[in-house]
């Protein structure tokens, strides 16, 4: 079935600020990333390309790198380099969508299921006033925040856990909530000279809004609102409404996807 | 004449996109950050309040660290603190004019004469696709760039020299252009995971447009256009026209101006 076959693969960076999620929706009363790199597949490759990707961010979330595959016949393909796809599809595309590395897979390939690690970064501004070169990528906050009290309660969300409390409600309906995260850094950074703080969390697969809850559960910790231990309460309920509030989309990054090693090529097949 | 007098100097920060530049027009017809400070001051202070400023930026310059400074008699202070006017400067201006940092000063102190040199940022971004977190504030190129020729380049501007050939011809009639330029490191830097070259220039003065001149002017040999040789030409020739293109205005911030140990306090009389 998969002769003659082979998956393209896209990675994307965005600036989410104008879409309403990676993902398209059932209805298209809205524009997402996935419309326009579809629209543009189905412009250069002249059919409907059906898209799939490693994480699917929401809306105003941002993507450094996101990885989008397809499968086409090797014959659409071989008059084609890698090249020339990425030079057309950043044609093709809005210049808040940028196509930074074209490779190829097997067929069998899939964005989605053959990662293996997938990292975001969340950011934040605190300070009596608000950053001016990074507002558009932080959440800014006045008040301090205790950063060792922060690290203390990530530690209780380190490895593998039922993370339903920190599911969008609606999205944990008859799935399985369990995930394992690998790691949570949270470091200090300075860009464009701002300082801000990074929530660097690192992990199997996420669940919807899962970052950003467990953000924004860990700025109660930290404005010093609960205690570190509090956290792993917020684990055992299993319920939304045990853990803090979703911290604003404007804030998120998509970081970095891992997959297995030489699963993916920069070369023409 | 100072008697009863004392400096408030203010450090600003600003994102320049919306502003006709730093300094208040005759006319009024257009909105810059001298308008904003101005009025947020003679509001607090129930007067018009004149400033004056480290140093003038250009429309859709930002700054990092702009200085201000205004003198007042003390009786309109004594009843304030640093860290009320620096609130309700806050609450006063626009949400991308920020007041960092309130100080005091000798009432013969002048943020524009007294700072003994000024740091100007340059970012640049080189490469086949824009930069997404970073467009508001580099200069985005599609080719490469040389920067050991662009060192080279950099290496003949620093010193005293007449620095006619980088100031707009305009503003140059009748006005001494001798500038003394301490040192230009040319560095990658690394901001929310995008890859830029900052050209970081110190100097003890820049004339109009001195810097994005010699921004545009390092570019021509860094593309591979002329010799770094040539800008010792550039400089002899005295002549705007020698010199390369003014580089755009949202590449540029304002870093850093340095003061005479000793002379800012944080402290109220």
């Amino acid at each position: 079935m998969n002769d003659g076959k082979i998956s393209l693969v896209l990675m994307l960076s965005y600036n989410g600020a104008r879409y309403s999620g990676f993902a398209k929706q059932k209805d298209g009363s809205v524009i997402t990333v996935q419309d326009e790199i579809e629209r543009a597949l189905a412009t250069l490759f002249r059919r409907p390309v059906e898209t799939v990707c490693a994480g699917r961010t929401d809306a105003g979330v941002h993507a450094r790198e996101q990885f989008v595959s397809c499968v086409f016949e090797l014959a659409e393909i071989e008059s084609r380099t890698s090249y020339s796809i990425g030079v057309s599809m950043n044609a093709l595309t809005p210049d808040d969508v940028v196509v930074k590395r074209v490779q190829f897979a097997p067929p069998t390939f899939s964005a989605r299921f053959d990662a293996i690690a997938r990292e975001y970064r969340y950011r934040i501004v605190c300070g009596p006033t608000p950053p001016l070169f990074l507002s558009e990528f932080t959440w800014w906050r006045k008040g301090r925040l205790d950063v060792s009290a922060m690290r203390d309660a990530a530690s209780y969300l380190v490895g593998e856990h039922d993370f339903k409390s920190f599911c969008k409600a609606a999205s944990a309906q008859g799935k399985t909530t369990m995930r394992r995260i690998e790691s949570i850094d949270i470091v200090e950074e300075e860009h464009l000279g701002e300082q801000c703080l990074a929530v660097r969390i690192i992990g199997n697969a996420f669940l919807h809004s899962m970052v950003r809850t467990i953000v924004g559960t860990l700025v109660q910790v930290g404005a010093g609102n609960r205690d570190a231990s509090w956290v792993a309460d917020v684990l055992a309920a299993c319920d939304r409404s045990a853990a803090g509030e979703t911290a604003p989309a404007h804030g998120l990054v998509f970081w970095h996807v891992e997959y297995p090693t030489g699963i993916l090529s920069n070369e023409m097949v």
